[in-house]
């Protein structure tokens, strides 16, 4: 019998709590032995709760009981997690979290702590919810040179395009309605300024490519600016606006990582994943392009993974799993000024057919697209691969115009 | 250095070799060391390879030299693949394997003999090619009840249905151009039949309900009679046609498993799965619906997949992984009249109407459909859940009818 501690008891505290209940037999089959909730850590009461025995405010109740082997963190929050998971490393203890916030900022230190001790710290359910990714990244896709990831990483944003894109909602719209079902917060900043997606790319690209990405090196755009027109254009183009994270290799080594909304073809696997479903584009040299899909969050969805990273620890209590990678450095990922993309661009104008024949001319190799139902006055086009500055500079040359948008165009 | 012999040096033999040498650092890197092909049994020569000193056409040169740890099987079929393989768990060497005729065959047996010498035998690439599937379904799902499996699991016939459904193809010619293209083999009809994805269904449930299910166990059915007709009414229905291997665990723990045609609503993520890719749709009580995408077959990504498991052995060269199943019993799936469906029915028939009249008495809840361009003097329509045996009684009651079709409605 192996004993663990929960720390936050929280939708996917209780969650873990319920999985580990639920399917206790199947779980001590698969772990070797039965696991046990020691303790729980949070600073509410809950009188009626079936492990109401087992809660503590106290964080040392953890911290200072040998017997309990692995710490379930699902606090969520940069403090103070990474404090308890630092001290639970410390004190000998494996962690499993499903903290997206506290790997992508703290997860080489984490992970170098895990390894000086012989420890593991296991984080499936931080990226995708419950769609196994990261372990499949790591060992199944051991044989590929990994070159780029690209993913639908937030489900409430996905939710929010998906109504705008099918039903013509407005942004507003779709997002009151996603509250209203509960696939929004209050506070839905993080979701729809792509922070939440920005933080899981980090993870996806510090372990597929081996070395830390840390949010703030990840220029991170949202969908709150994103119109109808914009989908209309894109429709009209034969794709679909989704918010994607990305994290491509360069040649020299460094990394293109970004976080906006882009055109996705219709024929793009992305294209097709719809409502608060998420989906992870893998594309390496030997087994060409895979996508793993599934809802990449909820209750039950979340805790799973971390009930399997809970019975991987079990089963390799004094073994580490090789998941691990490098310290951040500076430098490692590109200003993604220097990226080069094709862009969607649309250009309010006084003439557009003037400043279409201008364009033409300046930026040979434009595609323009006619939609219906857009303002006139305006043009809509898509650029050849350039860098963000060249974009710049031949749209500047273009007098009596105005930029409306500009969303980049997926290759994938 | 870890030396490792290659038995079959085809496609995907040939594959493994060209991946084990491309990538030859970042695998010694994640293996621990480095990898060497010590043996290649093929009876060709193979004058210009860059191994030709390596080649042997005795098994015994393998079998009998204590160096080679791992043995890779990539020879296919099922002699003399079972006796080398077994003989080489018995030899003390763990066995990577990429066919599929194999583990679907004889799983059990193999795997029972790996566990009893604590060697490893893995086939990640017998399913779905480069997709990891079998992993993550053993370890990343561990937390999960898993109670159904359904893929698109043989890349030819998916292309086959995709030419007939985009394009309007024929049978006929959508596989004469999968066979141009190289999608097919001259001889298709392990793909045609179902057989192939019979055997991948029958390895995804053995493993993931841990008990062996062998070929002869599975009602299978081809896509050779499928028309365009059936394809329009599956489109005036709202969906699509595709050959799907399905399994699943009833609440009295028998399996419900087969390998047929099917129709798909459009909002299903599989019917979006086009051309010569595979999908593979996992259902877990805690984690829902989770669905791997990505080229089924191929050398490359079947090289990787079996190059993945090799760094994995080398790695667990003296502990066991986890993959396991029971030997299989009579019984354990049902026999296919005993499971129920929906099924989409088309008949021919002298009076249309009264048939249909008649058919809505006789079976209440039916679903007519109308499609355009379908012979005169026919129905289409989607039966409720029924056994096979009833909606035969069913059918027979009406006079003057006669089946044209009759497919299956997936749930999925």
């Amino acid at each position: 019998m192996i004993k663990i501690a929960i720390m936050g008891y929280g939708t996917v505290g209780s969650g873990v709590a319920e999985v580990l209940q639920k399917n206790a037999s199947s779980i001590a089959h698969k772990a070797g032995q039965p696991i046990e909730i020691g303790r729980i850590l949070d600073l509410r009461e809950f009188p009626g709760s079936p492990f109401a025995n087992r809660f503590t405010k106290d964080f040392g109740d953890i911290e200072n009981d040998p017997a309990i082997a692995i710490v379930v963190e699902t606090m969520g929050g940069l403090n103070p997690a990474y404090d308890f998971v630092k001290r639970s490393l410390l004190a000998g203890k494996s962690v499993v979290t499903s903290n997206k916030e506290l790997v992508a900022a703290k997860g080489d230190e984490l992970l170098a702590i895990a390894r000086d001790r012989n420890l593991n710290f296991l984080f499936e359910a931080s990226v995708g919810g419950g769609i196994p990714i990261l372990r499949p990244l790591d060992q199944c896709l051991a044989a590929n040179e990994v070159y780029e990831i690209a993913g639908i990483l937030n489900g409430t944003t996905n939710f929010v395009l998906t109504k705008m894109i099918d039903d013509g909602a407005s942004f507003e719209d779709a997002l009151a309605l996603a509250q209203k079902l509960g696939y929004a917060e209050r506070d839905p900043s993080a979701d729809v300024n792509g922070d939440d997606a920005c933080r899981k790319i980090c993870i996806l690209a510090s372990l597929a490519f081996g070395r830390h990405v840390s949010p703030s090196q990840v220029k991170t755009e949202g969908i709150a600016s994103l119109t109808l027109d914009d989908i209309r254009y894109a429709e009209a183009w034969g794709g679909v606006v989704k918010l994607i994270g990305r994290a491509k290799k360069l040649e020299d080594g460094r990394l293109y990582c970004l976080v906006c909304p882009m055109f996705l073809p219709k024929e793009s696997p992305l294209a097709d994943v719809h409502d608060v479903f998420n989906a992870i584009l893998v594309r390496g040299d030997a087994v060409g392009d895979v996508m793993f899909y599934g809802r990449g969050a909820g209750k039950l969805p979340t805790a799973s993974a971390v009930v399997a990273d809970v019975i991987d620890e079990v089963k390799h209590l004094n073994r580490r799993k090789s998941i691990f990678w490098e310290k951040g450095e500076e430098g490692y990922v590109i200003d993604y000024r220097e990226g080069r993309d094709k862009s969607f661009v649309r250009l309010r104008c006084e003439n557009p057919e003037a400043t279409w024949a201008a364009m033409t001319t300046e930026l040979p190799g434009c595609q323009r697209i006619r939609a219906e139902g857009v303002p006139a006055g305006e043009i809509g086009f898509i650029t050849p691969f350039l860098r963000e500055q060249e974009l710049e500079n031949k749209l500047d040359a273009l007098p009596g115009t105005q930029v409306i948008s500009r969303i980049r165009v997926a290759d994938f």
